[in-house]
């Protein structure tokens, strides 16, 4: 995937409502007008939204001159998930040094109650 | 993660130059100046693109007055990838899919196969 690609689906995610015809599109395909009914907003302004996601390569749609209907296309999401591969790791190092600190904390608790016990 | 919050984060991320920014600092934190280095632009540019990066949480500065150095801040991008993981289904069912269709194609080869082998 090209940079300016992943910038185009960048550009389409960064918008609540785009990101809510998606999770409705990942449960099935479904019509404009269906997919518009618990959205606030003109068809038009769907239409647009549906033009950038589509652009984006997120969706496609059905070529029915009466029922195009629009569905969800995995592949440009999984082309960010291959892009966040790199940084994983950032988050994951970042638990496990949580984790090594927590256990650290742990084993001197311990030692101290030792210590307390031997004192008794 | 609310919307708006991942809405800035992904905004941040739709520019070549600022995901490279973010590649050089998963390898460690640097000064602006060793930054912009490899950059065919100008260290102002190079600053507002630091800037957005920074108000997406995408990365911090340091508080030295002389030396700011930036790191990167994996949180931001652990929020997308949380905000990827009701999709990851719908490309690992597509590969299952075409799995499936493989193992169809393979059979009814060797089952052709046996077909000419008995008229033989």
């Amino acid at each position: 995937m090209p940079a300016d690609r992943l910038s185009t689906t960048f550009a389409a995610l960064a918008d609540p409502t785009r990101r809510a015809i998606l999770a409705r599109l990942a449960l099935g395909e479904t019509s404009v007008s269906e997919l518009a009914e618990p959205f606030d907003i003109s068809l038009p302004a769907i239409s647009r939204h549906l033009k950038v996601l589509e652009h984006a390569g997120l969706i496609a749609r059905g070529r029915e001159a009466q029922w195009r209907p629009c569905r969800i296309e995995p592949d440009a999401l999984k082309g960010v998930d291959d892009w966040l591969e790199d940084y994983r790791r950032l988050w994951i190092e970042r638990l496990d040094r949580l984790g090594d600190y927590l256990r650290t904390l742990q084993s001197q608790g311990k030692k101290q109650e030792k210590k307390r016990a031997r004192k008794k």
